[in-house]
């Protein structure tokens, strides 16, 4: 395994819940506890998270626990990102980082592995795209590959872990209430979660009228497929899901397609599972915990244009969406052999 | 209220969602409950349904039960309008059906009042359109008038209401269940429906690849506007939610427009609620128990074609989506005055 090359790894907002996911992506490849540093803030110093059937005890982070790792996947704000990343990437440290706070950085490259892994070895420092993005992105990329991508139409079904771990107690705690006919209490998202879907609750932006994971799907696309005149309008939505965001994609290709040409633009593509009819259509439940991206309901424009087509994707986006994405992005980094510290220190 | 006109009005499938909700709306209409007959099944005999603050008794269906009233709502399948209601319509009960049994029927209306009252006359037995269909058309009439429609592409957010009151619940059961960690029991739909979402449960045309409810919202939407070429790409999923249907539409008009034009068009528009700041985005929450569709997020295209557009409506199917326009339907009936066997038997 390529993270092998890696003596230390920092996992910086380890409580989080995209944090605990690489904990357990991490424990699942066998890598020792004792290369695991799990770093938080002070409050959060010395809680044991759970790593594989074994424990880990968060430290606090700090410019020195980042920098005397080799590799780190920050899972905390853009602000913190900003603080720590750079600094460490500097000095040697192999960072991926989930915020927003590089994606739009001219030297740091954007990527899904699967996709565009060649901006790789550029840099030390590289950004881990928005999870709907990878997850549309993966679901797409065998036909853009085989037909071209033109324009794309897309609504959100997304979890609510995507907004963090308060708001997954925020869901069960209203749905319980509403289920003892008592007063549904919101925290952290304005509407109420439970038996409701609203808007992404991310900031509109007056001027367009988009909220920010809308922004993000159009500008990250864009900049992954390396198509700056893409065309995306999206609609996220917030669903009363615990993990895995799904999506109802309307594409336009470049080329006309039937059924079976789709189909076969789906064998042997990395990071995606076609349904079929054993399987049923892709949900939610069934993509949580899976790597892959689940793509199912491929059908023909019902108006007949020949180059358009819809699909169905739910993807989990704690895992692909977020730590499993980074952690491949590592394995590269690994194979590529470049740039480590621990190499370098040797040579 | 020109409903007044009919001194005995059925409710075929009284115990039922959509007949319980005709129930609370004639009821709130201040319509006697002594010219109300609920209609149900064997099983379904003498169950006492609330009526208003009273209760009203469901009696056994059968011919004569129907066409001894002069207006029937029939909330029950295809199969039994089919056997009941052409010959009540023939003796001159005006009928309004819920089910799909006539909706491409050519002497039958197909109507939503707001948008084509004008084919009511024709006929004794008009047919109330799919939820869905109705909630997308009223969401998007004042766009429709104002610059005309080309394409439309919507996903949809569905309330299990939609399937019936035992949907209902199994989402409450199932969410009880997971809330308890205990297994999930699934009897009336194929997947989990608590803290999921999956694909519209209707048949899928295996040719065309859609479902049950995205072929309604095609071939029903072009009969209601009269347009057999408008395109429509749906893709209907069913979410958690009790009631009211979500929908994220992006419709391509005939004109180029801004954003400020599109608000003008809604105004004094029928049936339908601009949201504002004030009341934030539409939520199916909000929506629920609401006669008008709630109306959002009206955008402009993020890559600049300025004659494609995207919002977000919300729409109480159970009420606008189906008791409230067969109400709606018979209103206008009881208006024009014509062919109520009440009338016809006076003159």
């Amino acid at each position: 395994m390529s993270l092998e090359v890696f003596t230390k790894i920092a996992i910086v907002g380890a409580t989080g819940a995209v944090g605990r996911e690489a904990l357990a992506i991490l424990a699942a490849r066998g890598i020792p506890k004792d290369r695991i540093v799990p770093l938080a803030s002070e409050r959060s110093v010395g809680m044991c998270l759970p790593y594989g059937d074994d424990a880990v005890t968060v430290r606090a982070l700090t410019h020195e626990a980042v920098e005397c790792c080799d590799a780190a996947i920050f899972a905390a704000s853009a602000d913190i990102a900003k603080e720590y990343a750079p600094r460490a990437a500097a000095k040697g440290v192999v960072i991926v980082d989930n915020s927003s706070a590089f994606r739009a950085h001219p030297d740091v490259p954007l990527v899904v592995p699967e996709i565009n892994a060649q901006g790789i070895e550029s840099s030390n420092l590289i950004a881990n795209p928005n999870c709907s993005t990878i997850i549309m992105l993966l679901a797409l990329e065998p036909l853009k590959r085989a037909f071209g991508v033109r324009e794309i139409t897309v609504s959100t079904y997304q979890a609510v872990s995507g907004a963090g771990i308060e708001a997954v107690g925020e869901m069960y705690n209203q749905s319980r209430e509403k289920l003892d006919a008592k007063k549904l209490i919101s925290r952290v998202f304005a509407e109420p979660i439970a038996f409701n879907v609203f808007p992404h609750e991310s900031t509109m932006d007056p001027d367009t009228g988009l909220n920010g994971e809308e922004s993000k799907m159009i500008s990250e696309s864009r900049r992954i497929w390396a198509d700056p005149a893409l065309r995306i309008f999206p609609t996220c939505v917030r669903v009363p899901v615990e993990r895995a965001h799904s999506q109802a994609i309307i594409v336009t290709l470049d080329e006309k397609v039937t059924k079976s040409k789709l189909i076969s633009a789906y064998e042997g593509a990395a990071g995606v599972s076609l349904a079929d009819l054993k399987s049923g259509p892709p949900t939610p439940l069934k993509a949580s915990g899976r790597d892959n991206v689940l793509v199912g309901r491929l059908r023909m424009d019902p108006s007949g244009d020949p180059c358009r087509v819809g699909l169905w994707a739910c993807g989990d986006q704690l895992r692909k969406g977020a730590a499993l994405n980074a952690i491949q992005i590592l394995d590269r980094k690994g194979l590529s052999g470049h740039s480590t510290r621990g190499l370098r220190t040797a040579s």
